[in-house]
């Protein structure tokens, strides 16, 4: 499989090649590939690869499942990734089962399956853009957090394709997007996503937007996640909640954006959701770490229910708190089906 | 006058010699010396350069004046800066006009009163982590946010001259520090400090630190301040506005500290302090920004009193917001005088 570094952006435009789990692996764990529909699509992928060439259901099996828990154990926080990778697995045990055919045969329908699945999320990313796009308007003013673009999904973007979207069609506004320290998404991957389509965007330091949005300079906020709780609370990238708490004490409406995908219905609250930790270097970067000196990097924060305005999926505008509570249940119970 | 370059810290130590006004404006706006009481000992020192070996009262003072100027132009939002430019501003003229000895002589009695400005500053300093070192106790984690400690004042810290005095006296507490992006005096300089003193430090992106409040396990904020307006809003690192929003949020008491030089009591509120801009390299750093991308990168916000649980100064523990109110304008008023 071939994957754009985003580790190079925004100063170099470099693909990579990758044909063994192990590198795809350590594509996701250093953020090669990131964003949690992104590695939905790549994990789906990845599970085709290294399958052996072989009549041995058992064997062919085995290789699937070792895939399957290797990349599962890559990024614990996007829910999207263990999604790809089920997706799969459950293709391969109904193959197994079907007695149709022989496993050099099956890799190939691993492949198909994984190109539906990326369609899907392509078409995933178009309606709930199609949802948003109508709260924007000529001289609005967004505000985002992190990369939830094209770089971060398989199509259009969740938290940037409804501005991408407006902007095909003449709507006029400035995007806000926050550096997003450590990795810094928002000034080499969301600025360098917005610029090269022509859309007006600045970057400021992430603790910048309380500036913002005390000086009114904000009408809404657009956000993606990497896991939504049965509850409606909201993981997502590092400094989300801080930008939600501002958001409310400005009254700023607080939109997060996702696939259907997103949406864990088997995890009751936030406080199930895993939060990865990341490596202390983030924080230094070439920059010697002084002695004696410990490092708290969580990759993500969980933002509140009750804080979120509304999370927009490809099936519409739902209001996980508040009068319109119900209809987001019930949304969330018709995803477990 | 000689300085530690704190651009090149934790890296390297190295300190830099300064003889002419220029070097020195440039030094403040590189951060090779900042903090606001540290601006200030370093303008009153630096109002001493330059100064003609002269008879003519004209022509000294001319070049004081213009001294004054440049070190005043050099930082805008650092009250303490104008406060040591304007004291020896104030000498200057009161020996021009005494008619005692002459030009050659009055250089000399400048660095003597940027020395008492200095020592004054370090007793600030003491006077204020004595009022504040009580607060701390066995046990306790204290959140801070940029720089506020020997390396931003004359003497010991404001923000962590408590936690250096109490260290001293054995209290056993551990400090979470906040990157401070962009110029991350966090990582760079507060863990620093702290670590080479022995005193556990953890440091975090300033994202975090409303993960660390949503656990639960930060029991104080000590933040430092660049000028404090006479209500009570107070001007700190870009950073300071989103913590103090999030410790209400939490019930936890956030604290400021700094000496009484750094109220600006003709300034009435927040809104009348002027912030700094800072350039847009600052969030780029080596990388390249992306064409078409702007930035907006201030280098202080504005927490409005009614988030401030304390101002500590070496005269006391002030709330300028709630039934206290009373004793915070009265202390304002006696600045004045």
């Amino acid at each position: 499989m071939c994957l754009l570094d985003q580790t190079q952006l925004p100063e170099v435009e470099a693909y990579v090649t990758l044909t063994t789990i192990a590198a795809v692996v350590d594509a996701m764990k250093r953020l090669v590939v990131r964003g949690a529909p992104a590695l939905g699509c790549a994990a789906a992928y990845a599970m085709a690869l290294e399958l052996p060439t072989t009549d041995s259901v058992d064997t062919w099996l085995a290789q699937l499942k070792k895939n399957a828990r290797a990349l599962e154990a890559a990024r614990p926080t996007a829910v999207n990734l263990g999604v790809g990778v089920h997706l799969q697995l459950k293709l391969g045990h109904s193959l197994a089962t079907s007695g149709q055919g022989n496993p050099s045969t099956w890799t190939e329908q691993l492949v198909q399956a994984a190109q539906a699945f990326h369609f899907a999320d392509q078409e995933s990313c178009m309606a709930l853009s199609e949802q948003a796009q109508g709260l924007l308007h000529d001289g609005a003013s967004v505000l985002t957090h992190c990369n939830a673009g094209a770089l971060a999904t398989g199509g259009l973007g969740t938290a940037l394709g409804p501005l991408h979207l407006a902007h095909s069609r003449g709507v006029k506004f400035q995007v806000y997007a926050d550096e997003t320290r450590p990795l810094r998404q928002g000034t080499r991957l969301t600025a360098w996503e917005l610029a090269r389509h022509g859309i007006a965007v600045s970057v400021l330091p992430d603790s910048a937007a309380a500036t913002l949005l005390a000086q009114g300079k904000v009408d809404l906020i657009f956000v993606g996640s990497d896991r939504i709780a049965a509850n409606g609370d909201v993981a997502n990238k590092l400094g989300t909640y801080p930008l939600a708490v501002l958001a409310k004490r400005h009254g700023v409406p607080f939109y997060v954006l996702a696939p259907g995908t997103t949406i864990d219905s088997a995890c009751p609250n936030g406080s199930g959701i895993p939060i990865e930790q990341r490596d202390a270097a983030e924080l230094y970067d070439a920059a010697r770490q002084p002695e004696g000196v410990d490092v708290f990097n969580p990759a993500f924060d969980v933002t509140p229910a009750e804080l979120v305005s509304a999370i927009i999926t490809e099936h519409g505008l739902f209001q996980p708190h508040g009068p319109h509570q119900g209809l987001w249940v019930d949304y969330v119970n018709s995803l477990k089906a």
